[in-house]
């Protein structure tokens, strides 16, 4: 078990080891634990050895020039200048946020960035200023369009994030597939099928191979298949991806630069590295705030008091799962399985800086 | 078989005939015949018999003054006056699109309102002015939460239209749904079981009973059940409801009044009507408007050339099957089963205008 404050501290020294400045550095590793402490580990502190490799392999910028190439007073666009794509993304929603206070939304487009981390960490930064956030990303192609057999879009997240009265924030933060990658690496391990629903062949029939994705076979988008409306998992990733990818000049769909070091860079290119984009909502460019909130009060209310299904206990609300996870964590501290912290060991002695165990 | 200009001059003058305006009646009649002919009649003149007897019933005001209260540069929110939902969707779109000419996004929230057709309809309104489209509403409970045993949502859909240059544009237009509420009605009256993923009974058991919904049962969300993503099809429904209801101050989940006349007027209500959301965000607020199009085009193009699944023909692009149901219907002409034709036929009559079969 680790402290927040120590993997806080140890994620912050390996990226000012890289280059980083310590506020870039400091403000970054915030992303990869909040992923740790809302139970989202896939994107926690997993990822530094990903980035590592990426900085050796030299396809991080550790001095970016991230500025505003185009804006007007509701709009803007930021190049990520090839860095960690936390660093763009929090100027994307702290330009979305002004915006917002000045014209009432502000929609921020990013090119020429990588990963970000998770989503939902963005949009929440929305909530402290009585705002609705917004957060989408494209990723690597892995998912397939319904009737296609190839992976053309990535599992491109959305999060929402919309602010209550004195219940907790409505926070919405999901891939665009019925389930995330890690769930196949994790039946694989385990030796298992999995059910169907979740990826095809390389011809485009149904799969239960956890390893399938290795055998040029592909995820499904939400809906599963076209009966239960996989066209319209598709429609969603596609949004994701036009939003992130063509509004910003990023590369959009199968030319999304693949974000681990052991895939080359595609010969390819329809734009600068991979995209995002962010948004933001004065609550009150509608409704005064406080009327606004009390009535998400009333609706988050209503939902958790919805009747169960049999067998059921409760219906939850969209964040439930992160926020308690976050009290446990923060109680318990955070869980580090043996290939991450090996991982984070050979990183910090390539640094000469210290990875102590359990602190 | 019936001709589109004959059966937008039928309903236009139904309506005129209601006490509407000849500019409003002849507006809406418009987007009855967009869901004929984009093959999406479930929202076509079918709909006219629910609007006669509300109207009948005295919940629809003809002489409505549908309004802006409150604006910001980049948002407004517009008071139906429970009207025709046509005709404060259509203002409020027009305000989007104006307000994102001048500050690059536009975002408009509707209340007090009732069912305004087809959703896709009002997003394709920004593609003429270079601009992204986006509609959402909320409707009547009929869909379940995760781990729910109750209507609480809508089908809730999400209509986002994308300019292309050469190529037609990217329309996606989806309830957050695996089906619509038409595809129970067909199975019924056919007396087919349904398969599984669609629908629950009263207490959240998976069913394939067509006729569920009438015995207390509910609809499940896109992604049918917790493992094949439900709670994110949740997550999209709840958005669509918060933007389109709490947003603008209209009722939210379930209570959205009923919009048929059989129904009875729910006691309790969070405010006024049902609720819509619109967007408008200029191209070229982000890139210069013919690089972003001639970007599309390769988006499309890339994504319509992907390699087909076994025994499929082609992959679409969202908006396909509309633009060939059109292409079709224009030619072949529209054609209404005998239950809509007889409906239309009695209304005709209580006005004292003639239906004319197969014109």
């Amino acid at each position: 078990m680790y402290s927040y404050s120590y993997l806080l501290q140890f994620t912050s020294a390996v990226l000012s080891k890289m280059g980083f400045s310590e506020n870039q550095a400091y403000e970054s590793a915030k992303v990869f634990l909040a992923a740790e402490i809302r139970g989202h580990s896939t994107h926690g502190v997993i990822r530094l050895g990903d980035y590592y490799k990426l900085w050796k392999a030299g396809r991080i910028n550790v001095n970016p020039k991230v500025r505003i190439i185009h804006e007007t007073p509701s709009t803007a666009v930021i190049d990520g200048d090839s860095t960690l794509g936390m660093i763009p993304a929090k100027l994307a929603m702290e330009t979305a946020i002004l915006k917002a206070g000045n014209v009432g939304t502000g929609w921020v487009a990013v090119k020429n960035s990588c990963n970000f981390g998770i989503a939902g960490y963005y949009a929440m930064m929305a909530l402290e200023h009585d705002m609705i956030g917004m957060t989408m990303t494209n990723a690597s192609p892995l998912v397939s369009p319904t009737f296609a057999a190839e992976g053309m879009l990535g599992t491109n997240p959305i999060a929402v994030a919309i602010p209550a009265l004195n219940q907790p924030a409505f926070v919405a933060d999901f891939a665009t597939t019925p389930v995330n990658r890690g769930k196949f690496t994790i039946a694989a391990k385990k030796g298992e099928k999995m059910n169907l629903g979740f990826a095809q062949d390389k011809d485009g029939n149904p799969s239960g191979d956890p390893t399938i994705l290795e055998k040029g076979g592909s995820m499904l988008p939400l809906g599963g298949d076209r009966e239960h409306g996989s066209h319209k998992g598709y429609c969603l990733g596609s949004i994701v991806d036009i939003f992130s990818g063509v509004l910003s000049g990023a590369n959009f769909g199968p030319f999304v630069p693949p974000m681990v070091a052991y895939l080359p860079l595609l010969e390819k290119t329809v734009g600068d590295g991979l995209g995002h984009f962010f948004g933001a909502m004065r609550v009150d460019a509608f409704r005064p705030a406080n009327e606004f909130k009390q009535s998400m009060d009333e609706w988050i209310t209503t939902f958790r008091n919805a009747k169960p299904a049999l067998g059921q206990k409760k219906v939850l609300i969209p964040g439930d799962l992160e926020r308690e996870s976050e009290l446990k964590i923060r109680e318990t501290g955070i869980c580090l399985i043996p290939q991450v912290s090996d991982d984070l060991k050979i990183i910090a002695q390539s640094f000469s800086i210290t990875f102590e165990e359990n602190k």
